[in-house]
């Protein structure tokens, strides 16, 4: 079987949606997680765009090993210059670079004729062939370009030394057959098409993704693209779980493999959701709370009769475990270790000391603790970064009048002591950290859910801040009291805002 | 250009999922929706189910004009006469009946030999004849039979007088050209073909249900059956705003077109999620809060420059109107109803005064109100059923002990007041609110957010409350003060509880 490459662009095209910014221990955490997963390239960035995505390529490219990683760049020398510089350290570096070849790209967006577009490419890629031998090449809206002058580019930047070739669906305009269709036509007209592999980057727009880049793959496309959760600009990028799935079930139509680890999946969408915030919609397919429900009697009872007759994947198979040790307050250590073990964490020592503190914390006010509130407790462990600690706070309101709060916070050592008012506790409760910390970023985004099914339910609050400058700094806090967590939350988007010095936006997209 | 039949089966499939259960009042607030948004069949319940699903079917068929009702049955005489007293008054009325083809379902579940399995669909087809011309027959689980047996059944049931053949992909499990091909199969393989519609009926298991159906579709299907959001069992149904947005936008590649006014999607979409309390993800196809948002430098310069450099899709064509009159304190009742007007909404009399009364309270504690806001305030206007009324509420903690809330609830013309703990303000009102009413439910799931930008914004809270009988009730509630929205919410659940004497999930699914 051919081997289907995986190259996951959740940390660049990813982190592009929504303006939400990730900072490098975040994104260090999702890439840990994707070498564990197995995907063969993580794309962690567009250096060139800001001095925070140059600091997260180089992080990653140092810390990441037996993968390689890959950075964007426009096709121009000075952002090449900056990616290879970024990637010094990397085990496999990849620069990954290109420019549009549609007519409307060409004409209204960078103003240049046909033969200056390959003129560029071909420059580009023999640019960065002078710091990498495994050079990426994307032909920017390729679905609405002339097939003629996309194999024309193709070929030239084959010859100019190109490894992978990239033919994306920008604007997610595709239909399957079409797309298929497309990148069949390029492995056929392309002379030289043997000496790279070529690539399928697709966009949702018409939720059509994962099926085109299907059929890009069953056409003869080796390397697929996509983000966890299929979180991207719009309407997202391809969904990989998905893709990786489609090809697991259905081994023998595709006739491709790839090497992830597929029991790594449903740990891997979680980590994805509680970093960036972007939540798994229920009805997600793979990695959505129902993906495996059968609700309704017949189904149920059909499953019940025979797991084939409704149920094609099995849920063990993407790493959704059954924990079938029940933990309470009375569990010990190594039974937490154990089920954490079960839920893809290694803890030991001082971690494990601080995660079971924290467990029993949560088990004394919960009979059972659940598999749900162990992702939240670990994520917790993570995430809370302690410049500005929660000393007490209180609550008063009748429902009638204005809300009053007053808090307790301790920052660097010294604690403050204020109190405002607002439309309701939790505003009135974030007007006085304001009032404490002298933020004047805006709540943009605000929600609360309940992570366990019980009366006990641990709550996970979600705050977005935006900032003056345009930044959107994403806060997560956890707690059985939600106006607790509430305040965690907005702490924790507080306390990130100061990890990363400077970021804008990134400025390109395959 | 060939008709394509929209069926809309939000009310069936899409219910059947979670097991949520709506009452009647709900579904016809849904279904006058989806008659405004044109589609040309609703598939209203599964009568034989249970009384609330028979009450539904009857209800919807009384009410609805100009929309074909269709009710679902297994193929069996008793299931067939039920539906059809539910659908006597209907201007059009469907039966849809059908049974198991493929191996597994017609070996494990029916127990029955294809011979069998033949001679009851025909039966079925003729039994549901003698009460209704329109007949449409589900060959259940269809894409994993073997072709020539379905052709066999489905030139039978024609025979035998049905109007449309529906060959599901029920365990979502095809890839778009498999299932192209099936379909282009049964066209060509079966006599009769030219006598019925095909319908294609797909699942989101593998992310593929809109590619499905569209390949469908292009393969000569002229029906497409899916609900709106996509919600239904495990990874949902076909999302039928993306194949109505992808038709529309490719109608030369598809070469149908269908009588559904795209500009009533907006409001379908959140008019679902309202309801069923299931939240629509931001970077969703078509309808997600992203789906027209550009996020990058390069994406804003480039829409800047040619709105199609990146857009495929203008946000009016699907009713997402950009509201340019400014909603404040002083804005009288009549640019409110020009607001309202420009969001779907057809508002005068009483009840323009009693929403223009809920904006001025509104208004009063923000800036300005925004498109968003006037959602929630009409979703507020049709959903309070005021048979618990909250009259006051206080709430005291300090973050350390229990929390303690006093509530006054009006039920009934009586005014109870009592007092509980909890962990945390939003645990000891429920408790409070449990204690006064007797409530025995669980909240199995409560989620909280802001549903305006500002920090000034309009909270929405969901509960959802398990019943002792296995029942699943969805409650709402929006206010600025998130406490107060939660105790909304948590009454909703247990007043909608009371409406609907009977349920019990449908069992039975194409």
């Amino acid at each position: 079987m051919r081997k289907l490459y995986v190259f996951d662009t959740t940390l660049r095209d990813g982190e592009q949606s929504l303006g939400i910014t990730l900072n490098v221990r975040e994104k260090l955490e999702i890439g840990h997680q994707l070498v564990k997963l197995g995907v063969d390239i993580i794309e962690a960035g567009f250096p060139a765009s800001s001095p925070g995505d140059m600091e997260s390529v180089r992080t990653m490219a140092q810390e990441l090993k037996g993968v390689t990683i890959c950075g964007l760049t426009r096709a121009v020398e000075a952002d090449i210059d900056l990616c290879a510089q970024a990637l010094r350290k990397a085990e496999y570096p990849r620069i990954h670079t290109g420019i549009g070849v549609s007519p409307v790209h060409m004409e209204k967006k960078l103003k240049l004729n046909p033969d200056q577009v390959v003129e560029q490419a071909v420059a580009a890629v023999k640019y960065a062939k002078k710091y990498v031998s495994d050079v990426e090449f994307y032909a920017e809206d390729a679905f609405r370009s002339d097939p003629i002058f996309l194999a024309r580019v193709i070929e030239n930047v084959i010859s100019a030394g190109a490894t992978v070739v990239n033919i994306p669906d920008t604007v997610g305009y595709a239909s399957p057959w079409e797309y298929g269709e497309l990148i069949g036509y390029v492995i056929k007209n392309v002379k030289n098409i043997d000496k790279a592999i070529v690539s399928v980057h697709c966009h949702n727009d018409l939720g059509m993704a994962t099926a085109n880049s299907l059929a890009g793959i069953r056409a003869g496309a080796s390397q697929v693209e996509g983000t966890i959760n299929g979180i991207g600009e719009r309407a997202g990028n391809t969904s990989l779980e998905e893709v990786i799935m489609a090809i697991y079930t259905r081994r023998a139509a595709y006739g491709v493999e790839s090497k992830v680890n597929t029991r790594e999946i449903s740990a891997t969408s979680r980590l994805v959701s509680r970093i960036t915030g972007v939540t798994v919609p229920d009805h997600k397919a793979i990695v959505g709370a129902n993906a495996f429900n059968h609700a309704s009697g017949i189904h149920q009872d059909g499953v019940l009769k025979d797991r084939e007759t409704y149920e094609i994947i099995q849920p063990e198979t993407i790493g959704v475990a059954q924990n079938l040790i029940s933990l309470t307050a009375r569990s010990g250590r190594h039974a937490l270790q154990h089920c954490l073990e079960e839920l893809g964490y290694q803890v030991s020592g001082a971690q494990l000391d601080d995660v079971y503190k924290r467990f029993l914390q949560l088990a004394d006010l919960k009979k059972e603790v659940f598999d749900q509130d162990l992702f939240v407790l670990m994520g917790d462990s993570g995430g809370a970064l302690n410049s500005i600690v929660l000393q007490s706070m209180s609550i008063a309101t009748n429902g009638i009048e204005m809300a009053t709060a007053t808090v307790s916070l301790e920052i660097e050592g010294t604690i403050m002591t204020d109190a405002a008012c607002g439309n309701g506790p939790v505003n009135a409760l974030f007007n006085t950290i304001d009032r404490i910390t002298g933020n004047t970023a805006i709540l943009e985004d605000y929600t609360l859910k309940s992570v366990t099914r019980s009366s006990e339910a641990l709550g996970e609050a979600t705050v977005k801040l935006r900032h003056e400058d345009g930044r959107l700094v994403v806060g997560k806090g956890f707690s059985t009291d939600i106006i607790e967590a509430s305040a965690k939350a907005y702490i924790n988007a507080l306390e990130k805002r100061e990890i990363r010095p400077d970021s804008g936006g990134s400025e390109e997209e395959a």
